[in-house]
């Protein structure tokens, strides 16, 4: 199940062919995307996605998005989905076509199922490895225009490193730094508990805002816990009481292996984060 | 004038969508692509563009593509072209739909005419920027995931690495590692000359094998010049007696200005470097 919805207010069919082979979306990964998760209708985290929408078209230099327009195609999405109680909604933002100075972007908000392997990861949690990034934490903000902390189209290397991590028998990444600090995974926010406090790195390390870790932080300090953005050093990661991804279709994922070493059992604490953060959307 | 070509020998119209919403080339940068310069007819470096294009497949865990149906469309957008002497042919091949374990990678030829621009940069030279691309230059060979090296359709970080030029009154860029060393432009190789000697840094250091780069170092050799592929600091392109950039469609273009200092004039030595360059084509 699949539905396809422009800006403009209509469908389209997911099978047919609408990029034209010169959209530098194809050319050049010279966009942007959001993933949004949507649960029995109701889409979550919709604001931040958004606001995270605008701040990487500014971080591209492309047009500032239409928010009210993005916001109508993912409820059209929704109003026409007879698929599953879950939808993950992509929001692709592509400049257009090449050469042409004259070029509209090219957007369209992709309602998909999601895949059995991430939902299924959510209650057995996963094994990951750690993948050097080949960034020191400091240069994002010195380097704007190496784009990190911007979601762009641009993601062939975040699957690499999920191919890399098969090959090593792991399901998902953490990425390091070149000091050795914990980064992200490709497509999610590492999550780190110690002491009843949940650590996570600072967006200056050239790490994507997470919306979903945003979410868990926001309801976990509202049932009593600790939370703090700050550095990880990878190497603490091993003796934590818990570690966690989190993206919006993966939601709080419990990560029980890293780099083939086994973590303390964190079932239990995995069950009340999720709980937390399920019970702000109840 | 462009003029489109698939592998299976047949054309299609340009102004046309083909590519699916889907297709990981749009969602995730996640293809492979090469420009072929093509000459009165005559396609230049063909086989190294081939050859590059199997090595980048193999880096993305693509299948390996069947060289003799991508020279086939670009014989087919030769054989169609309508327009000025010289084509910019693209070969663009991306994985597919997302989601689908049995997708089909989309490839196709894409004919376009040389940007005006290119074309003057060509005889009047240009000024780039040094701008950090936050790798040191051991972490290619350490990481291979970080697809150093394969020409990916993930550009985002070069077309805003040359956005980032424009702001500062320069053409293009020359990317430089963590330690001060010189890797590429975001879409040429680096040419220094110093001591009719010709350098250019290793693929090691992460960066593209240039084909154009290869083409003028095959040429210069036979007329008499030394040429090296080692490490150059970022610090030497000042003093050098001519810093060029190579790549299919600028040719050898020469920089005049690094960060704003004017350089030695190298326009005698461009003269040469070009003729020989293209004395292998006549």
């Amino acid at each position: 199940m699949r539905v396809l919805a422009f800006l403009d207010g209509t469908l389209g069919d997911p099978a047919q062919p609408y990029v034209r082979v010169d959209n530098t979306g194809v050319l050049r990964g010279d966009g942007i995307f959001e993933t949004v998760l949507v649960v029995d209708g109701r889409p979550r985290e919709l604001g931040p996605h958004l606001d995270r929408l605008a701040r990487s078209a500014a971080m591209l230099d492309l047009p500032e998005p239409d928010l009210a327009a993005w916001e109508g195609a993912v409820q059209q999405v929704i109003d026409n989905w007879q698929g599953s109680s879950e939808i993950a909604v992509k929001l692709v933002y592509t400049r257009g076509s090449e050469g042409d100075p004259d070029a509209e972007p090219f957007c369209y908000a992709l309602g998909m199922e999601i895949d059995e392997k991430v939902k299924r990861a959510r209650s057995e949690g996963i094994a990951v490895a750690l993948l050097e990034r080949g960034f020191g934490p400091e240069i994002a903000e010195r380097a704007p225009w190496l784009l990190l902390g911007a979601k762009t189209l641009s993601y062939a290397v975040n699957l690499a490193a999920l191919r890399e991590a098969a090959r090593r028998g792991a399901d998902d990444v953490v990425f390091t730094a070149t000091d050795g600090s914990v980064l992200e995974g490709p497509t999610s926010t590492v999550v780190m508990v110690a002491d009843r406090t949940l650590y996570t790195p600072p967006p200056t390390v050239g790490i994507l805002p997470g919306t979903t870790q945003r979410a868990v932080f926001r309801a976990a300090e509202a049932a009593g816990w600790t939370v703090k953005v700050e550095n990880i050093p990878a190497s603490e990661l091993l003796s934590a009481d818990g570690l966690f991804l989190a993206s919006s279709v993966r939601k709080v994922t419990r990560v029980h292996t890293v780099d083939g070493t086994r973590l303390a059992d964190s079932t239990e604490l995995h069950r009340e984060l999720c709980d937390a953060y399920e019970a702000q959307y109840a």
